[in-house]
């Protein structure tokens, strides 16, 4: 700990005063894109680290399989097919494990290794994978482009991870081996208005589309798909779903399963309405990031 | 430290057991390359992490700087033009300097930021970079194209980062700050056979060439350009010059600055011969990595 640490959110303000890539949307958005020879190729890096992503009891196996995961899982709100990973690696916990796990996601994606670093770090491991894919679909998909009169849908059921977290053995495997839903946002990628994955919680992710969009989002507490209705408050509040938001104009069904949550309407003086009751900012609707 | 815990050998090792991207040359080479639309995108991905790469009492804008400059050594390697970088950042140490440094080597290069990560990680602090190029010669140089009669090559001066290491002052910059060498590796390029960084010292860089290559190649000691000729054999040894290693046909000049210092043979019964003493393993050329 450093007198001149930063927060996350503060880190974030000042990279933003970088000399910034195009593809990198003003670093608001969670893939950058590289225009080349008239395909589209689409980046993210995600970390996971020791104590803040995972704990240190963790089995590894698990741990390399969400890295993979939810680094696909901002692929697929691109619609984006993977191309390749790149792998950042602390050597010191149980690296059989990890590879274990992540031959396993590999295999899952059909997604090949394409290179990285390995480093002989000490304390706390960090995992890191960047993920590169080639865009399916023009435009590319962006949390920013819903619109008045567009209805928002979501992709399978809200808060099994939670529930897997809490120890819930029909979800274990949720929170554990989370899924990336490629298939679906490739499908989805040439219908929709916007579309993002579901990563820290939906209450926080529509208010992020909305504010990104520049719209109001109404939604329909009783129609969100959680997997404990007696917990809907904590399913909806809760990450690590990585299930696909999205939007549609009126009239377009679906290319694949999804469920029908919310109305995209003209800003009006908050970005969501939940069931009718406006919100005005984002406090206690997710995980938020220091 | 786990009972599980691999050396990086063995890590490579198990990492190259899994689905590859050949692009990723089989894990061989310093770089990916992924070809599309009739370009060539180049990838590298290098993480410093503290106590391993950097003291806790380091400059967080030296290290920032460094790891830049780094990745983008690999490019210069293949004749890359930088296109962007993506952070993958643990917050917990100066971050203001961090920001300063990473400024300022992203203003040299004029390379932009594309995205990345940002986590709160307890422990010692892993930083890591993608960077992302676009090749301007093909083919994409390599350290395995290296051909028998062609003559070797090396920019720049070596040891200079071992010398400002020590703390002899004017070499501090070289160690601190070093340069990538984008400019000569795009000249070069249309040039070479085989091109590579010094990164882990030139003699074991040159051996790795030789084996990359199945050519053997014979280095004259004393046309080597050392910044210390009394540590000449120290210099040879250490690493982090980032100057660049190439061959070319006889009778090519070099398009930049560099200097002569041996030929490229039918591959003899070792791999390097230093005035004409062969050198059967790497052992104790340079920095080896676990």
């Amino acid at each position: 700990m450093h007198a001149a640490m930063m927060t996350e959110r503060e880190f974030l303000s000042a990279l933003q005063t970088l000399p910034l890539h195009p593809g990198g949307r003003g670093l608001k958005d969670d893939c950058a894109l590289i225009e080349i020879g008239g395909e589209t190729l689409i980046f993210n890096h995600d970390m996971m680290a020791e104590d803040t992503h995972f704990r240190r009891d963790a089995d590894l196996a698990d741990v390399a399989w969400k890295l993979v995961a939810i680094n696909l899982s901002d692929l697929a709100s691109k619609g984006a097919e993977p191309v390749g990973i790149m792998l950042g690696h602390s050597l010191g916990g149980n690296d059989q494990r990890f590879i274990t796990g992540l031959r396993e996601a590999m295999h899952e994606y059909s997604v090949p290794l394409m290179g990285g670093d390995t480093v002989a770090a000490t304390g706390a491991s960090t995992y890191s994978i960047t993920a590169i894919g080639r865009a399916t679909s023009q435009p590319v998909p962006s949390r920013t482009s819903a619109k008045p009169g567009q209805l928002l849908y979501v992709t399978g059921t809200i808060g099994r991870a939670m529930l897997g977290f809490e120890g819930v053995s029909k979800h274990l495997e949720a929170f554990n081996r989370p899924r990336a839903c490629i298939a679906e946002g490739i499908a989805l990628a040439p219908q929709v208005g916007a579309m993002m994955d579901v990563s820290d919680g939906l209450l926080l992710d529509v208010y992020r589309m909305a504010e990104a969009s520049g719209v109001s989002i109404s939604l329909d507490l009783s129609a969100i798909p959680v997997a404990d209705a007696k917990k809907r408050d904590e399913c909806i509040r809760w990450g690590d779903d990585y299930e696909l938001l999205f939007t549609l104009p009126q009239g377009v069904p679906p290319a694949v399963s999804a469920t029908l949550i919310g109305t995209v309407e003209q800003r009006g003086f908050v970005p969501i309405f939940i069931d009718g009751h406006p919100v005005a900012n984002s406090d206690g609707l997710g995980y938020q990031h220091g």
